[in-house]
This record gives C-alpha cells, structure tokens and sequence, in this order.
C-alpha cells in the first residue's frame, strides 16, 4: 500500500522525529511504499494567499475560495500544492503527525491543509440540491482511503479525560478528525495519543514504540470512527441538523459518531 | 480604554476587512485608542522554528518550549514576537477576527498564537504545587483584560446549531476561546459570529453591522463567559479533572462554563 505521512516539527532530534523515523521503517518494512512530506523541512509556505495562484493579479480582489476554484480547474496551482494533491491521490493511508499546540495541529500543518485543500478537491465536491448538499463527510475525494493522527501532547492524559480541564481528546479532535478528514471523504482511525512528552524515559519510549508499531501493523484492519454519513439518512437537508430520531437527546460533538 | 484587534484575512476588500474598518472607526468614535495587528499586511511569519530566538544556534537541538522559555527571559526574542506582547500589554481587550477554515483559525492566526504566546508569557506561568497548577484558565499574564472574537463562516447557522454536522459554534471555538484566550488570563466575552458569508446583500450587511456596533459599544459591561477558574476549587489538582460535585453528570466541554 502506498503511505503519505504528513509530518509536522521543527527539530529532527525530537520525540516527534524519532517516532516518524521509527514509523517509516516499520510501514516499510512490512512492504510499504511510504511518502513523507517533511513540513518544516520542506520550508512549506504556511499563509494561503493570492500567490497561490500563477494566474494571481495584484489588481484583483482575492477570493480564497473563488480563486482556489479558477487555480484547481485550470491547473493554475502554485506547484508545491499541486504535488502534494499528487501525493494524496497516491496515498492508500495518510498520516498526520505533530505536536498539539494551543489544542490544534501547528500553524505550519493548518496552513498545509488550507492550501492543498483546494476548491474542487476538498471542498465543493459533488452536486448540491434538495436530497444532497455536496459530496462530503463520508464522501470525496478521499474517499476509499484511511487517514489516523498521530499526536503529542505535553499535558496529562487526565487533563483531556471525560471530566478534564483541556476538554476530552475526542472533543479536541474532533474539528481535525471529522471537519478536516472526515470532510473529504477519509475512513478515520482512532488517533495514537502520547501524553506529557516532557517526562518520557527509556522504558516508557520503548512503550510507546511498540504500541505505535502495532498500530501501524493494525492500519488496514483497524475499525474507523463511525461518524454518520451526511448524506446517508441521519441528517435533514439542507438545514444538515440530526434527524429527530438519530442519537434523539444527543447534542454536541459525540452526536455525530454512531 | 485601549483595543488591540489582531486580523487574519488576506484581501483588504472583502467581507472581514470592511467589518474590521468599520470596528476601527466604532471604537475611535466612542474614544478608545486601537491598534491593528493586520497579520495578512504585515507579512506575519506564521511558523515557530529556532529562528525565533535571537541566540539561534544551528548546532543545537531545538525545543519548542524550552527555547522559548530561554529567548522570552533573556530578551532575546525575535522582535516581531517582542513588539505583539507589547502590544498585549497594553491591551485592556483584544478582539481576534479572522474567517473560519476548516473549523479554526487560518494558519498565518495560528502562528501568531503559537510565537507570540512565550514559555512565560502565555503558559508556564506561576508556581506548580499540589493546590496550584500555574496561573492560567482564568489566571495569567491577561487577568484583568478581555477578549472577543469576531468570525466568519460560510455555511449556515443550522449547521453549526446544537444538532448541526459541523458541531455546535460553542464546542467549535471551545479550543479557541477557552484554550487560547480563558488559558493565558482573558475574561472571553461571547463572539459574534456571520454565518453563510457568501450570500449577504447590502440589507444584510447593514444588519450585521448594527450587531456588531452595539457589540463593540458593550464591550465594557458584556457578560462574559463564565468558564471555571482553575485553582478556584472546581478541579482536583493535578489531575485537573472536574470534581465529583461539580457539573455531576457532565462530560465534554459544556462542562468547563458554570
């Protein structure tokens, strides 16, 4: 299977980079073929903007999304987004690895997906009308494949618990899970969260290590989070509110998974 | 008083940058003073790296916090990263606006949170004890200041209702507004949030900036949102889980707002 990992810091010689290390060669060693977009290596340029486009006019208005649709259509893409749209088309499974800061991916990792997620690709997919509203959440152009985090965390794992201050990790994730991988189309499996990263030994990387491989060894026959089609029947469209009788007192974020 | 408005869009004539000419102007004529941080303008480097200490020393391993930490009490921190805390200091409400992408904030507001908020500054302020975990959710270097947020999103209101696809806007900004904003000190006020940007005629701008006028004009006497202070008895330390009697049957992050 082909493996797109999308890696995000800034030090090599970090746990974050012994573990993308320790991941390539496990996935290769089992016969994968694996791709690694090194963000901070790859000096990815993090601020989508008007230069995205080789049409770009300084006289315009800019339009993010109108713009990115005309640059997807026309193949008018800044090349650094249209290869890593390449690779995801590629990949059979796509990793995202980085460090949680302030509760979300790094800057350099969110502007990776403003930019690549273009108009036409990741969003405004499909038709919208009475009984569809785009092709999306469950469906795109991601569909088929498998996505998974991989997540440090320098807070306690008490902290992100049901009751913790940070919020459950689910919760946290949530936006990058189900609106950034789930949206277009990916299968998401249950994210490998490591916890106070600051106070790791020998023993306890070695821990992590295994458990890690065992996850990547598991990526073709791990279940996926069942977060609910939008367009399988659970939701009212276009209001694309749950159905009165799906998950009927159920609020909030856990009411999207089944 | 005096308003920092930090402001993430990259086009001056679209929906974000009128309502941000026209906050500047609302505040001016009711005798605050404003600075603008327009980050899109000022070309803010969106990406925390090494080079972000003055003392940068390729030879050596870089750490996220500990570099930070080191450059923020040395003074010997990138000058764009000084300049924003002065700012912030000066401060007595600081308004984020910037429209949503993939359900946070854009990249080049990111990076201006993750450079901006030092080891020190933002976070790892105060002491850690057994009835302590540092001055931050409710305690910090923004006691005493408030904070708003100013959003746009494209899709409709109903999706972001209780029952909506996307999640409810309070779990959607909860990262934001409690981990970004309540973390470092803040008093967060609620935000003020356009829905469906794309479909707002010159009857509907109208209508959204009258809200937001008298929005800005309470700044002073808004409520805000009445998250729990950390060290003030709702949480057992350091675990920094809920305790038994509070919010009983609670779980998520509704739970964190008394």
């Amino acid at each position: 299977m082909n493996i797109l990992l999308v890696y995000a810091h800034p030090e090599p010689k970090s746990l974050n980079g012994s573990l993308k290390n320790f991941s390539v060669k496990r996935l290769e060693d089992a016969g994968h073929v694996v791709r690694v977009s090194d963000l901070y290596a790859m000096k990815w340029k993090a601020s989508l903007d008007a230069d995205d486009s080789m049409d770009r006019r300084s006289d315009m208005r800019f339009d993010p999304a109108l713009d990115s649709k005309r640059a997807f259509e026309t193949g008018r893409q800044s090349e650094d987004i249209a290869l890593e749209q390449d690779k995801l088309r590629w990949a059979d499974a796509v990793i995202l690895q980085f460090p949680l800061w302030w509760f979300s991916m790094p800057a350099i990792l969110k502007g990776w997906v403003e930019r690549v997620y273009a108009y036409g690709f990741a969003y405004g997919v499909g038709e919208h009308s009475d009984a569809r509203w785009g092709d999306r959440y469950g469906e795109g152009t991601m569909a088929g494949k498998r996505a998974m985090l991989i997540v440090t965390a320098g807070g306690w794992e008490s902290h992100y618990s049901p009751r913790g201050i940070n919020g459950p990790m689910d919760d946290v994730l949530f936006p990058i899970q189900h609106g950034i991988l789930y949206y277009p189309g990916f299968d998401v499996l249950p994210p490998f969260v490591i916890y106070r990263t600051s106070r790791i030994d020998e023993a306890g990387f070695s821990r992590i290590r295994d458990a890690l491989g065992q996850r990547l060894d598991d990526l073709w026959n791990t279940t996926p989070i069942p977060f609910r089609p939008q367009n399988g029947g659970a939701y009212d469209i276009p209001q694309l509110t749950l159905r009165p009788e799906v998950a009927p007192d159920q609020v909030g974020f856990a009411a999207h998974t089944g």
